[in-house]
């Protein structure tokens, strides 16, 4: 699978987002001939509708669930918000409307879940919930004891994410969420930065909900899925009409799902495809720590995907460096995406326990799908010369 | 302009959504080259955040507003969503907690607003919100009086929407926006489809916020916009990074905005070629109702967009009819889109007077770019055929 990457550029940000998949230009055509609205009866919305349930069918297959346990949405972040709030709405706010269980008005995240995680959280903090953090260690380990000690009867819901969008940092999602479970909390998985980057099998993770988005996985923009498992029912977060089995108003996207599923029916090549990567970001790491030993690789002991590489080299301002390699036509990132261009450094690192200063001096190489040896031969030495350069003005 | 049409087909069903532009075709490829995420502060993603910007311009530009007043969204359900959930945590949640106005607990609705309306109004009447909903006419008017006499310094919001999307009828925006307005109250208004059909001037309307749909205006599905007065700050449906100025969190979605910008750089060329469908659509019930003289339009005598015919036929079920009707190659619709296929006849019909039966009993035609006379003139006597086939079996 070839994906669209510009000659001009070296793209090392796949965790920001990839490139389509070039066979998507052509299939885009037919699935634009495909315009019906799925709820319409007529053939037109038929075809629409079996266009846009082929593309799920195909990605249920991929992530090992049911189509029907996958919700559609916008993307990551409204996944996450729709599992969060969606999942208050009905099991927090119904149950003190009426039963006599025990009040459970905690929820446990871990201290480096991103943006559209955390901030549903604190959202719902100001409405009476309770926010717990698992700490993450400077290696990017999980405090399992902590988590142990905080499980509790009082615990509404966890979320973990599956793997870190700036560190690469991998979470035992199976483990904690067989925890959750047994302690009756509902757990979620931000698993975005996870898909096509690892073998899922949501029916063996035992979790509740987890989100998934289609642009960091080859696809296209403003296309995402919840997944639900069977029994589950959380609030809408868009209310109307009845799509979506009632989960999810609005007027499906069928291009967008099928260019996902189709995406994902290749999943398992694509992941064969990716098989080389870890050996290529450990030599880059590798070639970057040789000539500047003081460079460090952040969550590297930790389990790490392996296509993420976050890099921490004193006193030099990340930002700064970005904007140099960006001029010799390489892209790649400070933080998530969402973080760059603001002043705000990474949460993620400072919940690592690296100070806000130290924080300003990492970055992030992301890889994937069209990301060869001879791209990182070249990366590496232009980095050092940016660094060295860089570093003589900081 | 052309459109993506089936020449196979003769599709009437522009308000469930419309065909896309034929030239998104081509252009869709230069906007697939651009996939970088608008937040990278590197090339790759300043050139996706220029080409979503642009969209956002080109749309803004038509709609008679200043793009920063767009927040992009989903689609029209998620606006209207925000618009109602978002202004009411903000301003209703807000105001509980601290100051001394008095307190504003009811909501305004017309008796014919589209689910994504209702449904988040009916979910926060759960939470403590009055509803009182303006009747409308069997003739399809709104009932003003009723709406002068509601109107109080109780009122917390209004929500009337453009037109209908079944009968077509349109409804005094600027009149009761500024009614409501000088009663303090906030105003939405659903506007989805208005878009393309006649003439929007948002900074005259006078409105607080307003719902688009790129789907129902030659563009993408899985894209809409969330006009929102300047100064007014409706909390965030999608909490998470800091995309759309911290009111909608996502990655946004660049090839469907350019989309729905290109198509509305051609808004006012829409608009010309349009301007002859009213009289095909009058020439179109006029024989319908000269061999079937116990039909009935309704909502005529009242203000309706150019392109909608509701038409009720005693005794006929219409779900019948459509179907008949499919497999000679006409697409049209009973009710709304979201309504096909499910069991319950038009509340919107119901509104007006219609008992539940003779809900079943009406259908819509609507009409857009690529329908031609021809078309209609076919339509009419298989239309007429069908009619009697399906009605000596009901």
């Amino acid at each position: 699978m070839q994906v669209l990457l510009n000659k001009n550029q070296v793209y090392l940000d796949y965790n920001a987002t990839t490139p389509p998949a070039t066979f998507l230009a052509k299939e885009i055509q037919n699935y634009l001939s495909t315009w019906g609205n799925p709820s319409s009866t007529h053939q037109a919305g038929q075809k629409a509708r079996a266009m846009f349930w082929a593309g799920k069918q195909h990605l249920a297959e991929f992530l090992g669930c049911n189509p029907l346990e996958l919700i559609a949405t916008s993307g990551g972040s409204e996944a996450n918000n729709l599992a969060i709030k969606g999942l208050y709405e009905k099991y927090f706010i119904d149950s003190k409307e009426g039963n006599n269980q025990p009040q459970r008005d905690e929820v446990i995240l871990s201290a480096v879940e991103h943006p559209s995680v955390l901030a549903p959280m604190r959202f719902l903090e100001k409405k009476g919930l309770k926010l717990k953090v698992i700490p993450i260690s400077p290696e990017g380990a999980l405090d399992i004891d902590f988590y142990k000690k905080t499980l509790s009867e009082k615990t509404f819901m966890v979320s973990v994410m599956c793997a870190n969008n700036e560190t690469g940092n991998m979470f035992p999602i199976k483990t904690i969420a067989k925890m959750a479970k047994d302690a009756g909390a509902l757990f979620h998985c931000d698993a975005v930065q996870a898909l096509g980057k690892l073998e899922i099998s949501l029916n063996q993770w035992g979790v509740d909900t987890a989100s998934f988005s289609a642009h960091k996985f080859y696809g296209l923009k403003g296309v995402g899925v919840l997944y639900c498992r069977k029994g589950l029912n959380p609030e809408s977060l868009i209310h109307g009409g009845p799509q979506e089995r009632r989960r999810r108003a609005g007027t499906e996207n069928p291009l967008g799902m099928a260019c996902f599923g189709a995406v994902a029916k290749k999943g398992e090549e694509i992941l064969k495809k990716l098989q080389p990567l870890k050996a290529l970001r450990d030599e880059m790491e590798q070639n970057i720590l040789s000539a500047l030993p003081r460079a460090m690789v952040i969550g590297k002991p930790s389990p790490r995907l392996d296509n993420t590489s976050c890099i921490y080299i004193p006193n030099i301002l990340a930002e700064t460096l970005l904007m140099n390699m960006d001029l010799k036509g390489y892209a790649f990132s400070v933080g998530s995406a969402c973080h760059s261009g603001s002043l705000n450094p990474s949460s993620v690192l400072q919940a690592m326990g690296l100070t806000e200063q130290q924080a300003r001096s990492a970055f992030r190489v992301s890889l994937g799908l069209g990301v060869q040896k001879k791209h990182l031969d070249k990366f590496v030495p232009d980095l050092i010369e940016s660094v060295k350069r860089v570093g003589a003005f900081s």
